[in-house]
């Protein structure tokens, strides 16, 4: 077994408390929390006030230290951490996607200067072993495609509208579950999502992406009217990050898609992620596992403790390579209640085309480009969801199936 | 990116030459494949001959050589191919399940003897990277159970009798598309599906299991019936590898299960492999993957080849101790057209009995060493199918839902 490592812990949130007790509960003695920097004094937390320390120096300056567990939430403050803590000759495991997402490029260049570890497991689609999958085990392979569902919030969402909850119930289900924030807009707004797809984009294929350049879209403007026309369709509405490679580069985006029942990620409810890896030799990997939570998102940032005692960074054996996302055409639903919008962007093809009771809805093909003209604030309302590049073949299929069943009709 | 590393290649079969593609269509340089050892002289290969070594010394007394793979398919030639190895100072990946479960107790201490890295992802679950996952990233978590398909052709042939196939049919076919052997008893008997949950038994639990001690029955005495009763049940018949702690220790055995339709291995169709693993903090994780072919298995045999380059051996972090298998109590199905077989085992309740066209069906509860007490030779006319723990309670519901609709009766 591993020499016993001595390491420091910033935040002690959600990540914070599941990390700590695991390392008591596990019975291993390979972690010694030596240092808990927290920054709120008056807070309360499971130990007493004197387990804590509230200058990051106590742990930056303490040479003991080999191993810096990142877990605040601010990310520019995480930033300055990880970089004093890789300067200072220390390891470094974090959980925030945001910040690792924002600062690739610095993060790689800085783990290289110092030849320290740096990992950040728990960034990503929870406890599921990801990134180590895609870096590491998937080096020598070429990645066709990442798919997942990577925010459990909107999941947990997007199934309870299936299961009959209308928006704002399951929301509020979901808040009082301690599943979405107060203001959830990172998460319903897709920006959690993108920030995930935007990591797994570099370690699968090698691209660096800046998140205002990948094109993402929330569910906030869903209503049963979707989640009918979804189920009668046989699709279920789920977020998805997306990542797959075209003749012409690589495609990135987190928009809800309908998923065909047949597709795995169809099957992913609640809180839980999924995540479909294609490759060119060796088939298609589906990894499942929970989302959130103190244990399992604790684990996910322990887990990486072993790679950090063999030394093992990540890889990046695609490459590190600043790139802009290809502009795809896909086959959309469009709903919004606001007609001014629709003037701003061109379909290619409009396959079909309502108004009913205030919303408007465009079913069509249309570049990224276009959806891109309507600004971020525009988009909360408008609802945007892909559809498999199939449709207008199984729509066929359900219109005469539809013609036979005067259910369906 | 690490430094190149000289490797030799014992064996240039399926996997072999998958490997070998993979290693030369990847464009990555990180692997030069010196030398490649094979027995037979006569036979056809994808390279010519003179690319092909007939002498093991080639790489074993090779210094150069920093790295073996052994792709043989004799367990025996290939532990000793293994431990010359190990002893002369290389590392070793393996893909020989057999090998390994046999011999593991003397792997791990040749391995720490040596100081070497010795690991053996290609050998359990194809290209589903389920070992370093237990082993590496769950070593500091509590596993509770690990359950898998762990078999492709057994999996194949199950998938094509729920599609209407009859066994032998089933199997011709499994045969014709290069799934299963002439002799397809390693496969459809129990016994490979047995070495890969020895294996992940060792890396999940800390136990050391001898293959003659662990419980395995197989699918060939499977028909119509079976499949038309787990059908009209909600159930699929899957041959699964079942490892679990209980309070009295750790259950593992190998036999066909009657597994509910929510249950994730019951969509794990065809030459798929699946896991599940649950947890006791982090919820329960889910992989799946192709079991078998060229690709899959090279793929999973070149993703050890990071680990190897940072001297990233399996942490062994559960302990090794030898152990026996716990005697469970299970709710089974049983069937048979040797009436004398069923004298030799005693169930300790039986809830359904028949006999019809010659076969002697029994639903019950009974304990792993009755069933033990039939031969291996014996099972081979005895089909032993697991039901769930809840099999009387659903039972219940079945048979007052039956009542009601008469398709069902």
């Amino acid at each position: 077994m591993a020499q016993k490592i001595v390491a420091g812990l910033f935040g002690f949130g959600v990540v914070g408390e599941g990390l700590y007790k695991l390392i008591r509960q596990s019975g291993y003695p390979n972690v010694e929390l030596k240092t808990i920097v927290v920054q709120d004094k008056e807070k309360k937390r499971l130990l007493p006030p004197e387990r804590f320390n509230y200058n990051k120096d106590e742990i930056l300056n303490d040479s003991e230290i080999e191993l810096v567990f990142e877990l605040i939430s601010d990310a520019e403050e995480a930033f300055m951490i990880v970089k004093a803590a890789l300067l200072s000759g220390k390891n470094v495991v974090t959980a925030n996607k945001k910040m690792v997402a924002t600062h690739l490029a610095e993060l790689i260049e800085l783990q290289q200067k110092t030849g320290k570890v740096l990992l950040y497991e728990a960034a990503v689609a929870g406890a599921i072993p990801v990134v180590q999958t895609v870096d590491r085990y998937l080096a020598w392979q070429n990645v066709k495609s990442i798919r997942g569902i990577f925010n459990g919030t909107s999941n947990y969402i997007l199934t309870a509208l299936h299961n009959g909850l209308n928006y704002q119930e399951a929301l509020r289900e979901a808040q009082l579950k301690g599943y979405a924030e107060a203001d959830p807009t990172l998460d319903v707004g897709g920006y959690d999502a993108k920030f995930k797809s935007i990591i797994l984009a570099l370690h699968g294929f090698g691209k660096l992406y800046k998140p205002e350049e990948v094109f993402h879209a929330g569910i906030q403007c869903i209503d049963s009217h979707e989640i009918v026309w979804a189920e009668s369709h046989n699709y279920t509405l789920k977020l998805v990050g997306n990542i797959y490679s075209t003749d012409n580069g690589v495609s990135i985006s987190v928009l809800p898609e309908f998923v065909t029942t047949e597709d795995k990620l169809s099957k992913v409810n609640g809180v839980l992620n999924g995540v479909t890896v294609e490759t060119s030799n060796s088939g298609s990997y589906f990894l499942e596992g929970e989302g959130a939570g103190s244990g399992p998102t604790g684990q996910a940032v322990l887990g990486d403790v072993a790679p950090v005692q063999t030394n093992s960074s990540y890889l990046y054996n695609k490459g590190v390579e600043e790139s802009k996302p290809v502009n795809a055409v896909w086959n959309i639903y469009l709903k919004t209640d606001v007609e001014a919008l629709l003037e701003q962007i061109t379909f290619d093809q409009i396959f079909e085309e309502s108004k009913y009771e205030g919303q408007h809805r465009i079913i069509g093909r249309i570049s990224v480009s276009e959806l891109e003209k309507l600004s971020e604030s525009e988009r909360k309302h408008v609802f945007i969801g892909k559809l498999p590049d199939n449709f207008l073949q199984s729509n066929k299929e359900y219109q005469a199936n539809a013609k036979k069943d005067p259910i369906l009709t």
